[in-house]
């Protein structure tokens, strides 16, 4: 899916399967219109494992937290869940009745699935501030309980969205050297990368892996860390991201545990750039390598530093190799760096040498830079940890476009 | 200057006078082109006491310093300088050569001045990564000194200007309650507090108080604190910022510390106002003020997060009165605080109190919005400390020009 510097290292043992969250034997998912969007679309998703599965959830480091963020944490904690309903159009934060609303959704889907309500998460996204028109929804969830269906995965993966102007889907067999297989699969909306402080990201995985809650924690951990928490501007989150994974265990032959993380950090990799690549008004995207560094850590706030640079996103939008500008970025990044041991490649072309100018041909390296992806690999010759991030070009279309839309 | 409540609480015992840095009496300045500046506008300015002067200067904290920075502060650590002389169009940062031609550049300036060097603080500003055409500006060093002169304050500030659209210049009368009076000036260069990270902010201070090295420096760190650091973005601050004072001590009867620490901040205040209005593609400023947080660091902080949270700033730009996006931002700030304790006031419209939503008037709102100044007022309510953050709006202009103007 991309051709990056992303992701796992290697794709072996991993083939691409269609059919979303529900390429996943024993996944049911639906989506239809429950009215809150204003323009009518799809708004109400719902995702069910037909067995008990395990789950776990990874949700926002914001101090503003989501109702349905707790819920879902609650409802976790045991790790065991069968469903998770996602409403878009209307993210239930920052209302008087929120988490009674919350509340409300959760119970109402677990009695229609005749699910303890323990077993079911929630997810919201959409306006701020605005109470949640929870009638309208509980009126559509017999329709959307109705619509569950083996490949109802587009569908679900269609409702979730808000701004997105595609959805996100993906799916992957996993086979290891043994002959152990299964599938792990996830959809995902999020436009936001470009400031995860309102346009909320939400992810659900399914696998059918057998895994313990656990287990399964810690390997959402670990992939979420190398994917999602590696795109965009800011790693504070919004008030309501939200990934959630259910593994119904039904897998006949299963791979050992470290195939299945590493199809689910394929998963999440794959979901991560197509939120990127969706970005609001972004026209390209790019992977900022920090190499040659002393810790990960290190590279990847070096990296961040870059990343979230209005004025390196500005270059970026006009495929401009201004490494004077990732240079500056750096420096505010709070890691100690030699300067005079910095060198920037953009494009594949080397632009600065020493942390002065090199001679290139300034034709060539704007020519590497227009394109739709583009990498920007940054040496800092002190040691030999790297670190990723993904971001995407700063577009007079994305301030537009946030002058007009209240979220 | 400004009717936002920002600045000193009171300008009792300020009075405006013209003239700029050389409002100050003993105080030459000039400005001339040397041909850095492909326009051929002016790019050559000088600042020159005619007698022994106290000086303080306060420079970047970005890792990846100017040598004109470190020249300035090695010059300033004995408390006495006479001249200050700003080179721009070209910042001469991350070339080989630059802190040789940083030397050469005070050196001349020195000699055609007859002054040890070390009287002498350099600025640059401009393009980096490309070698300072120091023999240009060598040959124009006689026409600038030439140029010296008690009325010369408004063509210093014109020449050192790169990207502003206006000089920023000011200049105050302070008397004291028993009649002490001095005067406080000062010029700047900076459209930056959209991302100081590069469009360098660069200050010239001058006063005829007597005040001594030492305690010139903790009144400028003082006045810094409260004014240059609470515009923009972030608060890291360009390779190349540098604030420096100049104080001549010739004021016959002159007030007393507090009188001098105010104008001080005055000036400061007013400057800082200055840059923000000037912000690249800017259309209005907003004052964003925290309220009855427990410590002024923590009202900082708060202030920081909605003030460069780009979401906010394409709100400001689209006049919506969006206080969910500053709730999100403020989430995000690392501060503890409690959501359903907040209250904020748009442009004097309160749309959010207890941090829900509040029934407010949206098209009156969106007007007290619509202005080219506005404040938003954030309370807290967790204790009687305040701070207040300048910045502008986001604007299609501003991606525009940052993608089409290498720096």
């Amino acid at each position: 899916m991309t051709a990056l510097p992303w992701g796992p290292a290697s794709r072996d043992g991993l083939t691409p399967v269609p059919g979303g969250v529900t390429a996943v034997d024993g996944v049911r998912a639906g989506g239809v219109a429950s009215g809150v969007k204003p323009s009518g679309r799809e708004d109400l998703a719902l995702v069910a494992a037909d067995h008990p599965a395990a789950t776990a959830v990874v949700t926002t480091s914001n101090l503003v937290k989501a109702s349905s963020c707790r819920l879902s944490e609650r409802h976790a904690a045991d790790g065991r869940a069968r469903a998770v309903v996602i409403n878009s159009g209307n993210a239930n934060v920052c209302t008087p009745r929120g988490e009674q609303d919350t509340q409300r959704l959760a119970t109402a889907t677990a009695t229609r699935l005749g699910l303890p309500v323990e077993e079911v998460l929630v997810m919201s996204t959409g306006v701020i501030g605005v109470d949640l028109p929870i009638d309208r929804i509980e009126a559509a969830l017999p329709d959307v309980v109705a619509d569950l269906s083996p490949d109802g995965g587009h569908r679900a993966a269609q409702a979730m969205l808000t701004t997105d102007t595609r959805t996100k889907e993906v799916a992957y067999q996993v086979t290891d050297e043994q002959g152990g297989t299964c599938t792990v699969a996830g959809m995902a909306k999020g436009v936001g990368m470009i400031e995860p402080a309102m346009a909320t990201l939400l992810v659900v995985l399914t696998t059918d892996a057998p895994v313990g809650g656990p287990v399964l924690r810690r390997a959402l951990q670990q992939a979420v860390r190398t994917t999602f928490n590696r795109i965009s501007v800011d790693g504070d989150g919004s008030t309501s991201d939200t990934v959630a994974v259910l593994a119904t265990g039904t897998a006949p032959s299963p791979p050992g545990l470290e195939s299945l993380s590493r199809g689910l950090e394929a998963v999440c990799a794959d979901l991560a750039h197509a939120v990127v690549s969706d970005g609001e008004g972004a026209s390209r995207v790019a992977a900022i390598t920090v190499h040659d560094a002393p810790t990960e850590a290190e590279a990847e706030q070096l990296a961040r530093a870059v990343a979230t640079s209005l004025l390196v996103r500005a270059a970026l939008h006009g495929a401009d190799p201004n490494w004077g500008r990732i240079l500056m970025a750096m420096g505010t990044a709070g890691v100690d760096f030699d300067p005079a041991r910095v060198s920037v490649a953009c494009g594949g072309v080397t632009v600065c040498r020493f942390g002065v100018t090199t001679a290139f041909d300034r034709g060539q390296a704007a020519a590497a830079m227009d394109q739709p992806e583009v990498t920007i690999d940054i040496g800092v010759g002190m040691g030999d940890a790297s670190a990723t991030l993904l971001t995407c070009d700063l577009t007079p279309e994305y301030v537009r476009f946030n002058a007009e839309y209240t979220t």
